[in-house]
Parts: structure tokens; sequence; C-alpha cells
């Protein structure tokens, strides 16, 4: 198909969501809306890249689609928001077989009814490899920053850590193994936490989501915050649970380092001095800076970990 | 640089610009924005990939940020919409330098700059070849759509055709000619018409940007309006004039071939029965459907002509 008989064929697929204030989506130059008033716009965009983040022969292009989508849902989440809609600008190459590509926007759709965010409107480019970049606008009362955690309170999380990278390890392991099933699915179809976050949005001081791994982006929240993070242990390793101490057998890893440096795990880390709805206490925000580790036999200070498109290892 | 040392130098860069509800930009999770009361928001996304947009050998750094913000500026222009603020995904290989990164930074700052919508946020990730995805909000209290021309009313141009077809066409075939000069900085340096699009917004029925050749994108508008354009041959050639016709001579092609397939012009067509300020006629919308030219001759349909990502040549 042409470009513009793709466009067709995905305005089709996409139109037949309907979403508030949305008064022109896909088929013109852009989309014009009709924002909630009173309410702040919260707005974000996130690239998933061929080779980098997916690898076209371990994953399916309806997976790509769910998980460039839920990636982008994601910042949301940590915002507090309410997702409203989507654009997508998608990246192809010349041979890239119209069956993979409404499976992959058949992966967003699906993404986008999960969260409630049509898509409407979006972008179609050649390139030598995959890619799709998302960009979704939110609505919030009261966004929730990084910058605004305070000395003593605790930190609450919302979701699982280490999962999806122990299924990401597994697949490109070829490990065979149905202790992995869960991590697999958590690699494949993540979740944006856009519950937890609507809920946490009241109370928390301070929220961001974890994409790149806990040590590094929690990393970024205490920074901006001028505070120090004192991650318990213990707690961490029993919201992890069996089902990452099995998932980290079977790969032959430790189920501490995959809650610490793993990724794509698209949970929520937030500051609050009581509890949050939906969330599980993993540690507390104190004085000073950096993220440490608070175990039986002591404190200790962890360096930065995680993913980094452009460090040189 | 890191991923995380670059989002700090590009933060410094991007963060000297202010603008009106803009909350929160780069540095969260997403940018939070206070939108304009009583006004319809206005909303799209664009990307220019390396060897299918540009050719790194053959443009600078620079003018791949300025080309890739006005491309989607563009679309806001032909919307009627008052440019707001923006967001920008980079992809870029693992060797790319610091120097090169700023420049395109730059390029899209000053571009960002020239037409007031400062940007806010953004994403970087690894890839095997550069793309730049920009997504612009903008608003409008009444936005321009593609689908209500209607037969009766006459077809109005704001800026040039053909010239940025000309001076790609000269950078490939690697011409030398001062003739081409004004061809190569339309290429290089295209201007959204956010002002022509402002004038017009009150009194077109319906217009849209031509970035992939007048009879391909002119014909999505009267496919979508139902009606029929009927170009008028001589008043495109005398608005391409003498500049064009230079171009045109320095390559080798015709100039109304430039003009009708030409790409990457980022002019606005629009109907409306009455005169627009910054625009020249063009023609006229018809009842019917298809794009015509009106020459000494007589009439003729022409099919369409211009640019598609995924046509089979």
């Amino acid at each position: 198909m042409t470009e513009f008989a793709r466009i067709a064929s995905l305005a089709r697929l996409f139109g037949a969501t309907r979403a508030h204030g949305v008064e022109l989506g896909i088929g013109d130059d852009a989309a014009v809306l009709a924002p909630q008033s009173g309410e702040r716009l919260v707005w974000t965009i996130d690239e998933q890249v061929e080779w980098v983040h997916f690898r076209s022969d371990l994953v399916d292009w309806h997976d790509v689609g769910w998980r460039s989508f839920m990636a982008a849902a994601s910042d949301l989440a940590a915002m507090g928001a309410r997702p409203w809609c989507a654009l997508a600008a998608l990246v192809l190459p010349a041979d890239f077989p119209d069956e993979a590509l409404f499976a992959l926007a058949a992966g967003q759709q699906e993404a986008s009814e999960a969260i409630g965010a049509p898509l409407v409107g979006g972008n179609l480019a050649r390139g030598s490899a995959v890619s799709v970049a998302t960009t979704l606008l939110g609505h919030a009362r009261t966004p929730v920053r990084r910058d605004c955690a305070a000395a003593g309170e605790l930190l609450w999380l919302a979701g699982d850590l280490g999962l999806a990278a122990a299924g990401l390890r597994g697949l490109l392991g070829g490990v065979v193994d149905s202790r992995l099933d869960a991590a697999l699915r958590a690699w494949r179809r993540p979740v944006a936490r856009i519950d937890a976050g609507l809920t946490m949005a009241a109370r928390a001081s301070a929220a961001m989501d974890i994409s790149d791994g806990l040590v590094q982006d929690l990393g970024h929240l205490v920074r901006a915050s001028g505070v120090r993070a004192m991650l318990d242990v213990a707690r961490l390793l029993e919201h992890g649970g069996d089902c990452l101490a099995q998932a980290a057998a079977a790969i032959g890893a430790d189920p501490l380092d995959l809650i610490l440096e793993g990724g794509e795990d698209y949970a929520i880390v937030a500051g609050s001095s009581s509890p949050l709805d939906g969330f599980v206490r993993i540690g507390e925000v104190v004085e000073g800076e950096g993220v440490f580790l608070r175990e039986t036999a002591g404190e200790r200070r962890v360096e930065v970990l995680g993913f980094d498109h452009f460090r040189k290892l």
C-alpha cells in the first residue's frame, strides 16, 4: 500500500474511538482539541527504536505497538495525569509488510483503549529501521513533579520492579523456562500505572516513573529534590516475591540486582508522608543526597546503575 | 556525553525561552501547560529521517534542526493556528558527535524563536540513523480544516512553490550555479507561513500545507471537500517568476513541473471567496473532482504527482 492508502486504513482503525474534547482526528494537517477547563495539560513524547528497544525477531509487532504506547503513558501516570489522546509518528523500512504495520497499529489501538486515550493523528515516514514515537496529552488538576520530595517522607512504589528486565534477559539468552512466564509478560505487555497515578496525585509530594532502572531514576528524583533516598532492601525483595525470585533463578541473576538496575518496569515511585492506595512502602526520604540501601548489615550508597543510551562502557 | 549530561545541556539551551502558559518545561516526566481558555488546541507531529528527508553529507546539522521544526510548524500554519510550544524526540547513532547534536539543537532553537514556540521537553534515544520527530501545539479560535472548500470560491497561495525542489535537485546533482542560491536557501531554511495562516483563519473555507507537491496535496483537499481544483497555469508561473525560472534553468527542469510536483515547499493553499492578505490567486474551486490545469490550450486533468514514502515506482 502507498503512504496515503495506509493512512486511510489506519484512520478507519483508530477513528472508531471517540474521546471527549476531540473535535478533529486523523485526516487533516493537525488534530483539533477542546481542553478541559480548569485543568492543566500534561504532555510527553517517547520513542521506541528497533535494535535498541526491541528486536523484531524476539517480539511481535502487536507487542511493539502496545509497548511503545504504554511507555509514553507511563510518563503521564507518574505525573498523576488522566490520559486524553495521542499522536504517533512511525518510521518503517520500504519493504515493511502491510500485515506487520496493521499488527503494530492494533497493539497501539489496544493500549490506547486500555488507558482511554485515542490516537487522533500521526505521521508515516520511510527509514532503515522501525521506530515508533508516541506523544500523549493528559489532564491533571495538580500534576506531581519530581523535584518536591522532602526529608521525613516515606517512599512508595506502584508496580513491579525487575521482572521486565528478567524477561528481556531470558529472551536474549534464549532461555525456555516456565518460571519466566510472568517476566516475559511484564516485558512484552507493560502496563502504565494510570490508576495508581491518579490515586497518588492528591497526596504525593513527588513522583516519577521507573523505566531506566530504580537506582538511576530515583537518582534523578533525589537530585531534583535535594534529598537522599534510603531504600529498604527487605521490603523491595518482599515486594518482588516468589515471582521475581523464580524468574531470577531461571536466568541465574540476583533478584536485588534486577530490582535496582532492571529497566522498562514502568512502575511509579512516589514520596508521601501518608500511605498511598495501590502503593507499597519501599523506603524513606532523608536529608542528604544520593540513593542508599538499608540492609541488615547497615547502610551503603549505590552508584547510578541503569540504562543510558549514550554512556560509554 | 551520556544521555543525561546531554539532556542537562539541552535543558540549558532551550530553557532560556519562556512562553505564556508553560508551567514546567524540560526535566520531568512530562511538561505541564495551562492552555488559553476559549481557544481550540491544534496538535501535530512530523518526523524527518536521515537518508530520506536529508543526507548528512549535503546539509549541516543546524539546517536539519531548523527544517524539522519548520516542517511541523507548517501544519499549524495551514490550520490557522498560533504556535504555542513543542516537544522533540531525537534518534542519534551511538557515535553521533556532541557538536553535531548541539548544532542540530541550535537550529531547532532558532526556528522555535522565529515562530515563538519554545521547546519544552523531548526524548533522546540511540538508533542507526538520525531522526527528528517534532510535535507542536498551537491555539486557534477557528481552526481551518481541509474538507470545507466549496465550488465558486477562489484558490489562494502563500509562499513559494517548486523552489525547494529545485534546490534539492541541484544539491543531489552537485550543480554549482549562483542561479540556484534562492532555491538552496528555500530547501535548507524553509519558513512556516504562520502570519499568512493567522490572516487567512477568519476568512478561508479550507486550507492545507503543501509539503508533498501541489497536485498531490491539493488532491487531498479536493477529495476531502468533494470539489475540483482548477489551477491557472499562467498565474502559477507568474508567481514563480524569474527566481524559479532561473533555478529551473540551472538544473535543466521545467518550472511548471517543479511547481506541480516539487515537495518541501511548506506553502499554504486556501479556498476563499474573498482575497486573503499575503496570498496570491492561483485558481478556483469548481464542481467535480480532481485537480485540473487551465492553460491557453484548454483544460486538462493532472494525476497525483508528488512524494509518497511507500509508493512502489
